[in-house]
C-alpha cells in the first residue's frame, strides 16, 4: 500500500491507471473519501469499493474548512497508523493523507458553493459546514477524478449536496451511497463516538431508536411528515438531557421539508448528547 | 473542424487524446475560452495555442451568470458562423458550443468563488462576475482538462481570479497570458467595441492613451502609484462625457492596491463611454 501526501503524485496515480485503462466489468478507480478514524463504517465502503474497482484510494484528511470555530476540530480523533492498517488489511492501494498546506496552498480563497442546499439540515447550524465539504471534495474529485467515491448513507445531507455539486460542476464521478453501519445496539457507527461518555452512551440509543420508530410507522402504511416527527419527538422527550438540532423530513435531493413522506424522502435527525453531536437517519425505498 | 455541443463529448473528446498522449515538445489540450464574437485577439489566443498544443478547442458560450441583471447580456453579440470561419481559418479542431442548459442544468446551485480577488477591480461594481467566470471557467476545465488555457491580457483581473482557482481547486490546467491586441489607433479590442457609435469610437481613445502614458511615465522611471493614477485621471478630464469606473495600481496577484509599481504590478482602467463598458490595462515588466 502506497502513502500519498501531495496532489501532485495523486493526479500521477490516477492518469497512470487511466492510461492503462482496461475493459472489463470493474470500473478503473475508486475513492473513499474519509477523515480517518476509521471504523467498521468506512471498511464497508471499502469493501464496496473494491468489489466494484480495479484501484482503490483512501482520502484521509480532517478538513478544517468543514469546522465551524467553535467545534471539534482540533480534538476530532486522528489513529493514522490504525487507519493504515485497516486500509491494508482491507486490500487498499493507494492512501491520500496531504497536509492542510497542500490542500489549502498559502493565500487559498478558493470554495466551492452548493447554494440553497448548503443551508439546509446540519447546514443551519453548522454555517460553512458544506461549503467545506464541497471544497475539498472537488479538489480530490479534480486530482483523483475517481469513477466512483463511496459514502455512507449516515452522512445523508452531505451526499445530497456532493450529488448537486457533481451534477453542476459536471465531475465525472459517480457517488455510490453505502449503508449505515450500526453497532448491536443500533447506535450509528461513528468517529466521534469514542467522546461519549458510558452514561452517554446509552442515551445516544434514542437517535437510532427514533429512526427505527419512523421506519416502523412507514411500514405501516404512515405517510405524514407530521406523524413521523410527532413520533421522533416522543422518543427524545424520553431523553430530556438530549438536545434535539433538527428532526427533518426532506426530499432527499433538494433537502427541502415535504408533507409527505414517498420514496426518496429522508428522515434525517441531528442531536447533541452532552458535548457530542450524534446524527442518524433513514431512506424511504 | 468538429462541433461539440455536450460536456460529455467534450470529455470523450480529451480523454481519447489522453490516452493518444505522445511524447514531444507540444502539449496535447490547448483551450481558448470565449463568449464568441470572435476578433483578432481571439485569433492571436488560437494561434498561441496551436503554436503550443497539439489539439486545440474554443469554446464559444455566453455565459449568463457572469452578466449583472442591468448588464448587456442579451443583446452581446453573438455571430456564431463568423466565428466558426474564423476558428476553422486558424485550424481549430473542435468548437464546444453548449446550451446555457447544458451548463447551467436545472436546478443548478453550484458555484465557483475565489474570495477576496472577486470583490475587487471589475469585481466592486459587477458583484458576481468573477464569480460566475470562476463557475464556468472551472467547470470547462473539469471537462475538456486543458493542458493550457489561452486568456487576454485585457481581462487581467480575470486572469488573476483564475489563476488563483487553478492554484486552490489544483486544476491540472497552465493558464498562459497573451498581450493585448489593439486596432491600428491603439483602441483595445473587444467584441463590445461594436456597440460604440462614432463619436464614442473616438473617444473611447482616452483609455489606451491613460495605458499609454502609464507606460511612459513608468519607462521613465516613475514609480508612485498615485502619480500614476493622476496622470490617467488628467487624460480622462479631457473627455468629461466619460464615466470613469477605476484607475488602480494593484498588484497583479492579489489585486490589492500598490502604493509604488514594481514588477507584477497591473494599472487597469475600467470607463463607461456612452452605454459601452471598457477596460483596459497594462502590466509593469
Amino acid at each position: 500500500m502506497e502513502i500519498i501526501r501531495t496532489v501532485d503524485e495523486l493526479r500521477r496515480w490516477s492518469r497512470a491507471l487511466r492510461r492503462e485503462a482496461q475493459v472489463g466489468t470493474r470500473e478503473d478507480i475508486g475513492l473513499v473519501p474519509t477523515l480517518g478514524a476509521l471504523h467498521d463504517g468506512h471498511a464497508s465502503l471499502i469493501r464496496a469499493a473494491r468489489s466494484r474497482c480495479r484501484n482503490v484510494a483512501v482520502s484521509i484528511f480532517v478538513n478544517p474548512t468543514q469546522f465551524g470555530p467553535n467545534e471539534d476540530y482540533s480534538r476530532y480523533p486522528r489513529t493514522f497508523a490504525a487507519d493504515c492498517a485497516l486500509a491494508e488489511a482491507e486490500g487498499v492501494g493507494v492512501i491520500f493523507a496531504p497536509s492542510v498546506e497542500e490542500i489549502y496552498p498559502e493565500g487559498s480563497a478558493t470554495f466551492v458553493d452548493v447554494e440553497a442546499l448548503s443551508a439546509r439540515l446540519d447546514g443551519k447550524t453548522r454555517a460553512g459546514h458544506f461549503r467545506g465539504v464541497a471544497t475539498v471534495v472537488a479538489k480530490l474529485f479534480v486530482a483523483a477524478e475517481p469513477d466512483l467515491a463511496f459514502f455512507g448513507q449516515k452522512d445523508a445531507a452531505q451526499i445530497a449536496v456532493l450529488r448537486r455539486m457533481i451534477t453542476d460542476l459536471r465531475l465525472a464521478t459517480e457517488l455510490v451511497v453505502c449503508p449505515i453501519v450500526r453497532e448491536p445496539d443500533g447506535l450509528a457507527m461513528s468517529s466521534r463516538n469514542v467522546y461519549l461518555s458510558a452514561a452517554e452512551r446509552a442515551k445516544a440509543l434514542s437517535l437510532s431508536r427514533a429512526v427505527r420508530q419512523v421506519e416502523t410507522l412507514v411500514a405501516r402504511g404512515e405517510r405524514r411528515a407530521s406523524a413521523l416527527i410527532a413520533a421522533a419527538d416522543k422518543i427524545f422527550a424520553t431523553e430530556p438531557s438530549i438536545r434535539v438540532e433538527y428532526i427533518e423530513v426532506v426530499d432527499w435531493k433538494t433537502l427541502e421539508p415535504v408533507e409527505n413522506a414517498a420514496s426518496g424522502t429522508l428522515f434525517a435527525v441531528a442531536a447533541w448528547v452532552g458535548e457530542t453531536r450524534l446524527i442518524d437517519n433513514t431512506i424511504i425505498a
